[in-house]
């Protein structure tokens, strides 16, 4: 009975924070400005898809359980959403993944065309940047703290990291590569973006180095498991859920953590980063608790 | 004959800071350090295609016209030359101009496909911000002025400037728009990032807002002229000088000045907007000289 209001607690926890970052998301990415409408409408269309905003929800969950605030962390949080939505729209497109569909709605290529979603996930990268260096935002935090949260997320989202990850990606499709050439395509590929994400808010919360160590390891424990979950969810998963057809991957001859290494000790793999994850957290003390629940929900979610 | 030797020296000024910047290009982003090899690849082929450099020029330029020194400014202006040639990259795509060819060479796609391509031009976006975050770079300049050139930079190159401007583009190809829509698409789509890249040099180098005022409206202006100079010679250039086929825009639809107001119209407003960033950059004294040689390189330029 207390478990369960507990998770009932966190599921109203996840589900305003997700309020409050698409309230500032719409704040920050709104029509006007002197923006072709257009390339506005494609980003907007990709960018209010109805994720689960996972990286703002863990940036402003880390800023909490370094500082307790985490209001100068929002704008921060809504730039790495912007990162991961222009991700995704360029995954989709017929020259890399060639999805149609995402989360149940059609690409954006298969609404704006080819050449308005590329820009639009241009847009969107570039957006998020300069959402990071606007003067009137996170004004709480130095402007030296300021530069490093940017050198964090370019460097995530970089050739070393992101870009770098999806490259591999693409070399290892239809090849069978091996668990450590998949380890380090995802590190890169969502890993660092995640790792970027909680270390991000901490560095706006003005953390120390050690706090920033300790996220930086719960960053890269749960980057790992949340890949892990979707590939056993993609073997699992039922297609409505997921927004897209069950077993896709085995299709397109890409290689996942159950197919490698079988789905029991990709489930044990997964628990155990887990676990670890949540350890990292409670070395934060009270405050780092929504990280150690936002953990165990990575591990539980259906979708 | 003073004349003559005045253009000779420029002439060798203009390939001492292309070599300045290619030196500096090459150091910031060089093979290895924990980069998968093939994104690599793609991004340093564009990178080291052979371009002018006159983004990076100017922002040099303009950082010497304030204080006399543009050592601080040599990371921001290879951001300003990663940024233009990601642009360059995108625009060839197939799903935009497809173009086969830039500069006499085998565009990206053509060389590493359209999915390393999209990367390519990703990872040269996102390295070019984090190259202005740098901890270790810049050192010169106080972080909040680095903030701002980050500002500047992204607003230029974002939705409301170059990728709208790329957007409006797509969108007139084939119609017919009036002067004011090539002209608003030019400015954003060009001339933004050149005003950028004067006034980021301007605020390395620690300019004062009337110093900032007068290259923002040094760098419109010769913005405006390099898009007029371009279509000008598009269509009595030569095939070789230009690295692609003369007249192509006209096969294409797209709406040039000349085709607009007439040669001699285009060539009239050409030499009034030179004249004009001339009389600006000499507001800044004698370490103003280069900025106007540069303004008179464009409208004489013949590739």
């Amino acid at each position: 009975m207390g478990m369960e209001k507990t998770n009932e607690d966190f599921t109203v926890y996840l589900a305003q924070r997700k309020a409050l970052v698409e309230e500032a998301l719409d704040r920050f990415l709104s029509p006007g400005n002197g923006v072709p409408e257009r390339i506005m409408a494609a980003a907007r269309y990709s960018l209010f898809a109805g994720g689960k905003r996972l990286r703002p929800i863990l940036c402003l969950a880390a800023a909490e359980a370094v500082s307790g605030a985490w209001t100068d962390a929002l704008p921060c949080a809504c730039a790495l959403e912007m990162i991961h939505t222009y991700s995704l729209i360029h995954d989709d497109l017929p020259a890399m993944d060639d999805d149609d569909y995402r989360r149940g709605r059609p690409t954006n290529h298969i609404v704006f065309g080819e050449a308005l979603a590329i820009l639009a996930g241009d847009a969107l990268l570039t957006e998020a940047f300069h959402l990071l260096a606007r003067r009137d935002l996170m004004t709480g935090a130095p402007p030296e703290d300021r530069l490093e949260v940017i050198r964090l997320v370019a460097q995530a989202a970089g050739m070393a990291g992101m870009v770098g990850g999806q490259t591999l990606d693409l070399q290892g499709e239809g090849r069978h590569p091996e668990p450590a050439y998949l380890t380090d395509m995802h590190r890169r590929k969502t890993g660092a973006l995640l790792i970027a994400s909680v270390v991000a808010g901490a560095v706006i919360a003005g953390a120390t180095d050690a706090q920033k160590e300790i996220l930086a390891g719960y960053g890269e424990k749960i980057g790992l498991a949340f890949q892990i979950a979707d590939d056993i969810l993609n073997v699992t998963g039922d297609r409505v859920m997921m927004g897209k057809s069950t077993g896709s991957d085995a299709v397109r001859g890409k290689q996942t953590f159950p197919a490698l290494l079988g789905l029991e000790v990709s489930q044990a793999r997964l628990a155990e980063l887990v676990d670890g994850a949540a350890a990292d957290a409670r070395r934060l003390g009270e405050r780092g608790e929504p990280l150690v629940k936002i953990a165990k929900y990575i591990m539980e979610r259906k979708s």
